[in-house]
């Protein structure tokens, strides 16, 4: 039965096809498909856009005939409901699709394991969980949305080597080298959101956008053409009317307390926001947890990029709210004066410390990108 | 004339065999020698301890008649003066050496270059250079104190991936791991003082000693016979009398101001410490340049650990007198609450950030070590 030394490899170039889809297949998942029949592949291809076909069709129609017979390696479970274009569990069955390898099952609960049923049901080998964590990985959005009802949220930040993110004043510009500014626009290319507090545009006027010039991609003004939405967390409804991110192309959420003043609120819609209120959470702010959630339902976000100051970095730290974190650290030092990476208020004995699992650490440029995430249990160190 | 395709390799050999000493030959430097005939080793050795004999004194033992028309390769330049063994550039001259490799000339001023010309003047054949900077490198404390007149200074800090490095309370055991802790027990064996201020004292009860089960090393009981001179800043005569450091083997060093306190002198030192007053810089405390500038010539030390908090480490880089850091990083925040890696008062904009050079990093247990040094000029990012 085995057709290859290691069908790993097979699963391997769906996922390097998923990935082409990193910047563009959102709110849908990335996903890639490989027909192999006698050790070679007879079509791919993948999931480029929503409102179009799946990975498994662009394989099928490239492999035509050949399709007969041949290994599916998805990286995703076919879909088992009718989209535009039919479910894709079907058109597997109905290609003579011998066998399928699945990397994951769909945590879609339209799908959730119907797909692979339907193929079970046509007399169709199926395997599950080849390659599975990368296929996770993947689509840590997606599978979070579906799976939890919030998004994936990374938190970036660019800090001096003693921990800093701008002086006390609050000039930042720059921490961080251009080639580490370059990941920041891959970051936010390829989240749904960018969520911020209404200080750190007050502060920094950031715009919160992609600029195709410094993603360096060879597709980068088509990348730009869709723009995370901005979301803007603003209690009392501070925001600027003169606010760079409101005159740039997308959107600007502005997501305050239920609705006490009005006119500010039209004011605001008038200067091009979308206002959004939410109830308060215990401190009598936009209660944060509330506000993942909206976005994941109405806003369909999968992955938020969390670039913000240390106010609200420590809140949706405390809250556990942070899956992810990507820190740029810069080979200089600014000082015990300058503004801290987390205010985290509660924290005052060593047993209270936030551990962190460290996932990666790699040169950016002359700086560093560290790739952390929370540990779920405080961790003390004996 | 070649010997063999690498020369360097002979030379690397001495370096390896000099690295034995990193932590005994205080004050001396580390120094390797090995002699090279008919394309194999005939004699090796270096120098273990001050006061016994030179690397290429053992190197000559052991080769005995062998040395006759050998190579030398020395890691630094032969002396020329009358030590107990006599000069080991003469005694190079009496094996009848017939080439010798310097690595490096000796910065000391009752050499520098005398040894070189010693060999010289007897027609044997002497090249200066090879593998130069890792012979520099090895031996940065005493090339700093013969060049320049003061240690080397190198900081060692335990900090949170958000540069904390205790909690507001002083709290800070332990925030690296027990790797990383190991590794600056090398630290403190291999320097000749460890500089602290009182206020870590009256905080931590520092007892700043080598403790041989810590070290993790074979020789480590016969290592800790040695401890670093520990060195106390304390302007104001604060070192309480029940410190631990006083009760340790070894010597304390308490440096304050001109002597206007003579009773408080006086108690200190029937409590174990010595006591030593210096002039006051211009802030009105101890003057640090001074205070280094004693240490070399009086204590004769090179290399200088420098374990301490914020200010101390904040005034020591505003005074340029840092000139390498070994920073744990553990995977843990702390929050903007606790305490800074530098205090820096005069930092208030970009502009005078205090740029970095890193060196290295690595993984050490759970923790990363960073190395980095002080970029001499500050540098802003573009």
């Amino acid at each position: 039965m085995v057709e290859h030394a290691f069908p790993e490899a097979w699963m391997a170039r769906a996922l390097t096809l998923a990935r082409r889809g990193l910047y563009t297949t959102d709110p849908n998942p990335r996903v890639g498909c490989v027909l192999v029949k006698d050790h070679r592949v007879v079509g791919e291809g993948w999931h480029e856009r929503a409102g179009e076909p799946h990975a498994e069709i662009h394989a099928l129609r490239a492999a035509g005939e050949q399709a007969r017979g041949a290994t599916a390696y998805v990286t995703l479970e076919p879909c088992s409901h009718h989209g535009r274009t039919g479910p894709c569990a079907l058109a597997l069955v109905e290609a003579g699709v011998a066998r399928v390898m699945v990397a994951m099952q769909d945590p879609d609960p339209r799908v959730a394991g119907r797909g692979i049923a339907m193929l079970h049901e046509a007399g169709i080998e199926v395997a599950v969980g080849m390659l599975e964590d990368e296929a996770l990985a993947l689509n840590a959005g997606f599978v979070m949305r579906m799976s939890h009802g919030r998004p994936f949220v990374r938190l970036k930040m660019a800090m001096s080597l003693d921990g800093r993110t701008a002086m006390r004043s609050g000039e930042s510009q720059w921490i961080t080298g251009p080639q580490a500014r370059r990941e920041v626009q891959r970051l936010r290319a390829r989240s749904s959101a960018i969520l911020t507090g209404v200080e750190s545009i007050i502060f920094d006027n950031a715009r919160l956008t992609v600029r195709p010039e410094q993603l360096d991609l060879p597709e980068g003004e088509a990348l730009a053409a869709r723009q995370p939405l901005r979301v803007v967390v603003d209690s009392r409804l501070r925001l600027p009317l003169a606010a760079a991110c409101l005159r740039e192309p997308g959107r600007t959420l502005v997501v305050t307390l239920d609705d006490h003043e009005p006119e500010r609120r039209e004011t605001l819609q008038a200067a091009g926001a979308e206002v959004v209120a939410l109830p308060a959470g215990t401190d009598g702010r936009v209660d944060l947890d509330a506000l993942l959630r909206h976005l994941a339902e109405v806003e369909l976000a999968n992955e938020v990029l969390l670039e913000t100051g240390a106010t609200l970095a420590g809140a949706m730290l405390e809250a556990g709210l942070i899956d992810e974190m990507q820190l740029f650290v810069a080979p200089t030092l600014l000082g015990g004066e300058a503004r801290p990476l987390f205010e985290l208020p509660g924290l005052s004995l060593m047993a209270q410390q936030k551990g962190l699992e460290i996932l990666d650490i790699r040169a950016v440029g002359d700086d560093w990108r560290i790739t952390a995430r929370p540990r779920r249990l405080t961790q003390v160190s004996t």
